[in-house]
């Protein structure tokens, strides 16, 4: 299996790291994305959106975290990570929505402005990112986990970058049920460091 | 099953849209939005992030959109709309991402501020949207449906502010893989107006 990813990137970090929690080896393709390896052929045969993760595995190509994850967790992690029972299903793909959606258009694209490396108003993803801490906030304050009780995509999805958050500029101590997760996350058996 | 949604929202209408190709009933509860109801318990319990759609089924509730299509395919559809096979599943919901990156935060927050209901930059949101035609464009020059080789909810999530894109003055003309697309969904059997 191939992961094309770059050193920083999150979302490239999300396949890894459910990887592996269940212990499955896969082979690293750093992408040059400072050469612009993801705009030209061959990647963009991989990936028409030249983006990292793309995922490789017995000739299937997939784009997207979430549909990695979503990939990896059924063909490898049986009913556990992303159960195929309707109800459960959707209760985890709330979740990655969050992720796909205030956590990346906010917690992520803020860090980005914040660091130099993209345009656009820091405040407006600041609040998003915002919003997104208070919905986890307010289901881990009596939950440990954000779907069905155990860790699933959904948490592997949220982690990264609401852990980078401080990167962001955003602090996390206002949401401490959002910090004491991220500690339960990075002491699961598996876990892979996230730099 | 209760679909609670808006007259307006193609987040709502995409759950409305599914329900009606399985030929299956529910019940639609308009949120009195201009009246800030999803901001105010009771919404809020329903749905933490005060937004639509939300379906309620069998006691159980589901928010986002992308959530809301997997139940009703799982639960409705059995392996047609949405597969539990890893690969399948995978190809499916990458389309979805689509759905939640480039064509929400493209194409409909552009509408929006077009419409003059969201601030924020159309320049920036039309140029996200023209990426995500791009891709849709590029897949569907040489294939009828997003996935599968037939209809699925990677479809049914993409369609509606696709197809409303002119209405955030960004023409569909360069796109005419697109169009057709448009027209082949707007021609199943059981499909829903889009208003």
């Amino acid at each position: 299996m191939k992961l094309y990813t770059t050193k920083g990137s999150g979302n490239g970090y999300k396949v890894a790291l459910l990887l592996s929690l269940l212990n499955k080896a896969h082979e690293r393709i750093i992408v040059d994305f400072p050469g612009g390896e993801h705009k030209r052929k061959p990647f963009t045969e991989l990936n028409p959106r030249s983006q990292v993760p793309v995922l490789e595995d017995n000739g299937r190509v997939l784009w997207d975290s979430s549909a990695c994850l979503a990939y990896v967790a059924r063909k490898y992690g049986g009913e556990r990570w992303l159960p195929s029972d309707p109800g459960q299903m959707g209760e985890v793909l709330q979740w990655v929505a969050v992720a796909l959606n205030e956590i990346q258009f906010g917690l992520q694209y803020g860090r980005g402005i914040a660091q130099g490396r993209r345009s656009g108003s820091f405040e407006e993803c600041a609040e998003l990112g915002r919003k997104g801490l208070n919905v986890l906030e307010a289901r881990l304050k009596n939950n440990d986990w954000l779907a069905l009780g155990r860790p699933t995509i959904a948490d592997v999805a949220c982690y990264p970058y609401t852990a980078r958050a401080p990167q962001a500029n955003i602090a996390l101590a206002p949401y401490p049920a959002v910090v004491a997760w991220i500690r339960r996350i990075e002491t699961l058996p598996g876990y892979l460091r996230l730099d």
